[in-house]
């Protein structure tokens, strides 16, 4: 089970992966803190976005301390993780609590099937900067305000959390094509034959989810 | 000396205000950091951003245990602080980091001079609230960095730099003469005569500053 932590390793290209997606979820979050009816809300997302660079710290140092810059590690994903960015701009803050809701939930379940094919310390790290329930309870809860005010915003929503779906799983494909080859081991390693089987389990979990806030898939 | 801390006091007033820095300086550090050049400089940029609305966490939890809501003591100033970013959004990596320092660096004074007019409790967190000088140090790093590349930058960020601080006291005089009356006696109380003198006092650190980064006034 054990997996080698040199540069250009499974474990070094997915904390690489993994502090990407923390720093640019932490770069659009912020953004959308724009989108807030009010000061409170605009705040309390933008404390969200400051948990994922939090994250990204911690991630970037343990990079550090097995040699291998951050930035190197995190290079062969930019083109993807910012393509999905850019192909998801919320319009409104219901829709930018729903992304943070949904973008948060799958990485945290990507993370989860992942941590089981990693060692000690590095297994430890990446299920520690799993996010913090309260960050998903409040972006559910916005959710439920959203759609209680107005129940047709029930159904944009379940079509925009589709979409977000959509679009991760489309650049999912580029970061496996970007990939060059321990990653995809990895998550093989993790009990997965493939990469699409672990994709269609994220896929459910996030129906799930959906369900439990009131949206439909 | 003591300043009492009921709802729409000196002291509210002055938390207030000085959350509602933090989180604006949150929000557009946060949205600068797309101009870093590569993604270590992004990433300290939002890192720097990350620690300005942990201030204002700790701000608008003080706030709260007054019994006041954060973003009705923040109220008042969201025009002039809205302002000022808006009237200096930097064009570039050199301006943006510039802009980081000086503010901060602002900020920071404006918090140390007012400081002694508070009373146990909220001084002590006012003055926890200061920027720590590691991210100082890397604004000021990438400064020289620029300088050094080409020499012509020096003038061009002096000239920004003098914007930013011209377009801070601008705003300053607009948040005075939002004020009720109870910020501008808390500034009285820390033995200065007027806000006017305390303009200048911040004015003249900001110089010497601006020397010691290898920039002119």
């Amino acid at each position: 089970m054990s997996v080698p932590t040199t540069p250009g390793s499974a474990v070094t290209d997915l904390l690489g992966l993994v502090a990407l997606g923390e720093l640019l979820a932490f770069e659009r979050m912020a953004g959308d803190a724009r989108l807030a009816p009010d000061l409170r809300r605009r705040a309390a997302l933008g404390e969200m976005a400051a948990a994922e660079i939090a994250n990204y710290r911690r991630l970037a140092d343990r990079l550090g301390a097995l040699g291998v810059a951050p930035e190197e590690a995190m290079a062969p994903y930019v083109t993807a993780l910012q393509a999905y960015h850019d192909s998801t701009e919320p319009r409104d803050w219901a829709e930018a609590v729903t992304k943070a809701y949904v973008g948060d939930a799958i990485t945290d379940d990507f993370i989860r099937e992942i941590a089981v094919a990693l060692d000690g310390p590095d297994r430890e790290l990446v299920l520690d900067v799993l996010h913090e329930s309260r960050y998903a309870e409040f972006a559910a809860a916005e959710i439920r305000v959203a759609v209680e005010a107005d129940p047709r915003v029930a159904d944009r929503l379940s079509m925009w959390a589709r979409r977000l779906v959509g679009e991760a799983l489309s650049q999912a494909g580029r970061v496996a094509a970007a990939d060059r080859g321990a990653l995809t081991a990895l998550i093989a390693q993790g009990g997965r034959v493939d990469a699409s089987a672990l994709f269609r389990q994220l896929t459910a979990a996030h129906t799930a989810r959906m369900a439990a806030a009131g949206l439909n898939n």
